[in-house]
C-alpha cells in the first residue's frame, strides 16, 4: 500500500476537504496495525465529526473497517441469508420473536447483537437469561447452527472489523459518539462483513434513540442504505418511534416472556407490528414472499401453526439453552422483590419517557453504567400504562422486580419522571417510513 | 480542585460551546499530572482549531500553561525587564544585536528564545556557532547572569510551562499546529513565565511566516497583546514582512557575523531597520525613553559609541564564549566549499521567496528537518540581491556556503526555485504596522 502522511490527512479533514480511497484505507491500516496512534486518530475523528463524510469518502471508510478483520462466507448454505439490526431503544426485544418467525418461514438469520449500554438494553444480556444459553460462539460452530436450523443469536466475533471495535472505544471516550457518518459506518463495517446478502435496519428516532429526531433519523437510514447499496447488499429501513419503551416488559428476563408472548401470538400491539414489518421486510429481501402484504399473511401463519416457536426452541437447544423456558416462564431468573408505581391523579398518559424508563432499568441492574459491569437478568420493569391510555389515581403505572432496596431508589428517580398524566388522549405514531 | 468531565468538556467545545475557566485549568492541570491521555487531548485540541477560544477562554488557558511549572522571579533586579519574541522568520537574526544593543541603554533583557525548526532558524542555534557559546543554562546562571550584566540569551527551561511543551508537541502530531488561540497562548505561555515587566512581539507576516496574510498576523498579534494586558504584563507588537529573508546572511555562522555588522554599524538596511524598531519599543516599554525617536536615537548612539558591541562581548564571556569572535568574524565556522547561484537573465528581483531560502538553508544542514536532528553551523546562504534589486545576467544571485554535494543539491532545488527575475523594480514594506 502506498505510504501517505497521517498529519496531510488530518489537516486536509481538518480545513473540510476531502480525503482519496487510499487515504482512507491506509489510515484503517495503519491504525488497526498499530503504526498510527490513538492521539492522531483521536484528532481525526474529531475533525470528521465536525467536517462530516462526503459518500464516496464514507463508502471507502465503511469498506475498510469492514476488510480490517475476517469476512464470514456463508455462501455454501443455500438459503438466502437476512440479517436484522435496530439503532437501539428501550423494551426493544424484536429480534428475538423476529429471528425464529423468518427463519420458520425459509430465509436464513444469521443474526449477531450486541449488549447493553447506556439506557438501551442489548439482544445477548436477553437472551442470556434464557438458563444455559450461550450467545459467545466461535465461526465453525455459529456456521454450523445456521447451517442446522436456518438461524442463529449470537454475538460479533472479536476477529470481525476489529477497526470498529477499536474506533468505537475511541470515540467513546473522546466526545466522537453521535456522528452520522461515524455511526453509520460502524453499523454497516459489522453487517457487511458478516456475509449476508440483506440487510433489514430498525432506525429508532425520539427520546429514547441515539437520533432525537426523525431527520437525524432519515438520514441516518438513507445513508445505510446507501452504503449497504454502493457494496452490493440489499439493504431496507424502517423509521420506528422510540418516545415510549416498545411493549410493556424492560429488563432482560421481561423481555424473553414478552418474547414468548408474541410468539405464542399474544403479544402487545406495537411489539408485534414492528416485528411483523421488519419481518416482511426481511421475507421480502430474502426472495420468498413478493410483497410485504404476502409476507406478512406467511409471518402469522408461521405463529400461529407453531413453526415460529418451535424455531426458537430448536435455536434455544441448539446453543445450550432450556428449551423447556418457552413453556414454563417461572424458568426464567426473577428478582425476589416487587414494587409498584401508583398514579397520582387519573387522566391519560400523556408522556411515558423511553429514556427515562431505560435508565431506571440500568439502575436496577438490567443494564450497563460502565462497558465491565454485570447485568442482573432477573430485575426489569413491567409497564401498566403506556402514551394513550386511561389511568385512574390509584392505577399501577409500572412494576418494579427489583433485588436491592438501594438500587430501587435510584432507578424510581428516573422512573417517576417517565410519566405524565394529562387529560388528553394521544395516539402516537409507531411506524414513521420506510428507506430502501 | 472541583472534577469535571473531560467527555463533557470535549463534546461542548465540539458543539461551539465555551469552557469556564475553572474546567481549562483543570484540563491543564490533569493532562500535566498524565490524569489526561494524549488521545483526548489532542481530540480537545481538534475541536479548539476548529471551534476556536473565547478572549475569556484563551486567558484562562494561557494562564493554566504559565502556571503549570516555574514562574521566574526576577523582581529583586532593580532595573526593568523586557523580552522580545519573533514569530518566526527566514535570516531573522534581530535578537542577537537587539538584546545587547538594548541593555546596553539600560533595560534588563533576560531572553529566552528558541531552536530552528521547520524552514525557520533558531537563535539559539545561530548562538551556538559561537565556539563556546552555552545556551542551556539552570536557573541560578540564568538569574545571575541578568543580575552581572543587564542581559541573558539563554533557552526556554524545561521546567517552565511544561503543559505548554506538552501540548506542542501533541499539537505537531495531530495537524493543530496553525490555530490563532493555541499559537498565541503557546507563546504568550511561556514568555509570562519569565517573570518579565514587558514584552515587545515580532509578528512576520508573508510566505515566510506562519501567518501568510497581514489578516491574520493581525488577529494573531491584537490577540497575545491582549492576552499580555489581562496578565497585566506591557506588551508592544510590531507587523513586519517575511516575504523574503531578512537580511543578506540566512544559516547559523552566517546570522552572527550579519549580527556583528549591526553591531558595528554596518547591518544591511532592512535588520537594522527593524532591530532598530523593535528595540525602541522595548526602551519605552522600560522607561528609559518617553518617544520611539527618542529611543532610535539613543540605540544609535549606543552602536556608535561601542557601547552594544561591549555588551555583547560581555554576555559571551558570560556564557561561556569566546569574545574574539566579535572582532574577528574568522574564528566562527565555516563549510569548505562555495557554490554561486548565477541569474539566467537581467531585470529586476521581483520575487527572493523566504519559504524556499529557508528551505535550502535546511537541506544544506544549517536548520531541523526533523526535532532530533543536528545542525551545521557552518553551512549557509549569502543572498547577492533581492527584492527590487537590478542584476544583469550572470550576476550572483546567491552564494552557499556547504559541506556535502549531495546536501547542495537538495538545496538548490529550493533556492533556484526561490528567484523570479522580471522587468519592474519594486521595494516591498518592510515594517507594517503596530499593535498596542
Amino acid at each position: 500500500m502506498k505510504h501517505h502522511s497521517i498529519i496531510d490527512i488530518i489537516e486536509r479533514k481538518r480545513d473540510g476537504g476531502a480525503l482519496a480511497p487510499d487515504e482512507l484505507q491506509w489510515v484503517i491500516a495503519e491504525y488497526t496495525a498499530d503504526r498510527i496512534p490513538d492521539y492522531q486518530m483521536s484528532a481525526l475523528l474529531m475533525a470528521v465529526f465536525i467536517r462530516g463524510f462526503s459518500p464516496d469518502e464514507l463508502t471507502s471508510w465503511t469498506e475498510s473497517m469492514l476488510r480490517s478483520g475476517e469476512v464470514l462466507d456463508l455462501s455454501h448454505i443455500p438459503a438466502v441469508k437476512i440479517d436484522k439490526h435496530s439503532t437501539g431503544g428501550v423494551g426493544d426485544k424484536v429480534s428475538i420473536p423476529l429471528a425464529p418467525m423468518v427463519a420458520a418461514c425459509g430465509v436464513a438469520v444469521p443474526m449477531m447483537s450486541g449488549r447493553g449500554l447506556g439506557h438501551t438494553g442489548g439482544t445477548l444480556d436477553k437472551l442470556e437469561s434464557i438458563p444455559g444459553f450461550r450467545t459467545r460462539l466461535d465461526r465453525d460452530e455459529f456456521v454450523g447452527i445456521v447451517e442446522r436450523h436456518g438461524l442463529v443469536l449470537g454475538g460479533q466475533s472479536e476477529s470481525m472489523a476489529p477497526a470498529d471495535r477499536r474506533i468505537y472505544s475511541l470515540r467513546d471516550t473522546t466526545g466522537t459518539v453521535p456522528s452520522l457518518p461515524l455511526i453509520a459506518s460502524s453499523i454497516m463495517s459489522k453487517k457487511l462483513a458478516e456475509g449476508i446478502d440483506g440487510l433489514v435496519l430498525d432506525v429508532k428516532t425520539g427520546v429514547g434513540a441515539f437520533m432525537k429526531d426523525e431527520e437525524s433519523a432519515l438520514a441516518l437510514a438513507k445513508t445505510m442504505v446507501s452504503i449497504g447499496q454502493l457494496h452490493g447488499t440489499k439493504v431496507l429501513a424502517t423509521l420506528t418511534a422510540m418516545d415510549q419503551p416498545l411493549g410493556q416488559e424492560v429488563g432482560n428476563a421481561n423481555e424473553i416472556r414478552e418474547s414468548l408472548d408474541v410468539l405464542a401470538g399474544a403479544g402487545p400491539e406495537d411489539v408485534v407490528a414492528v416485528t411483523l414489518s421488519l419481518g416482511a421486510d426481511m421475507l421480502v429481501l430474502g426472495g420468498v414472499s413478493v410483497t410485504r402484504e404476502a409476507a406478512r399473511d406467511r409471518l402469522v401463519a408461521a405463529i400461529e401453526s407453531g413453526a415460529a416457536m418451535e424455531k426458537f426452541q430448536e435455536v434455544i437447544a441448539a446453543q445450550g439453552g432450556d428449551p423447556a423456558v418457552t413453556e414454563d416462564a417461572s424458568l426464567l431468573p426473577a428478582a425476589p422483590n416487587r414494587h409498584e408505581l401508583i398514579a397520582a391523579r387519573g387522566g391519560f398518559i400523556t408522556v411515558c419517557d423511553a429514556r427515562e424508563v431505560g435508565l431506571a432499568g440500568v439502575r436496577l441492574g438490567a443494564g450497563r453504567q460502565r462497558k465491565e459491569d454485570d447485568v442482573d437478568h432477573g430485575v426489569g420493569i413491567t409497564l401498566g400504562a403506556k402514551i394513550g391510555d386511561r389511568v385512574d389515581k390509584g392505577d399501577v403505572l409500572a412494576a418494579v422486580q427489583y433485588r436491592d432496596q438501594a438500587r430501587l431508589e435510584s432507578a424510581l428517580q428516573f422512573l417517576e419522571r417517565a410519566f405524565t398524566i394529562g387529560d388528553d388522549a394521544t395516539q402516537p405514531e409507531l411506524i414513521i417510513g420506510h428507506v430502501g
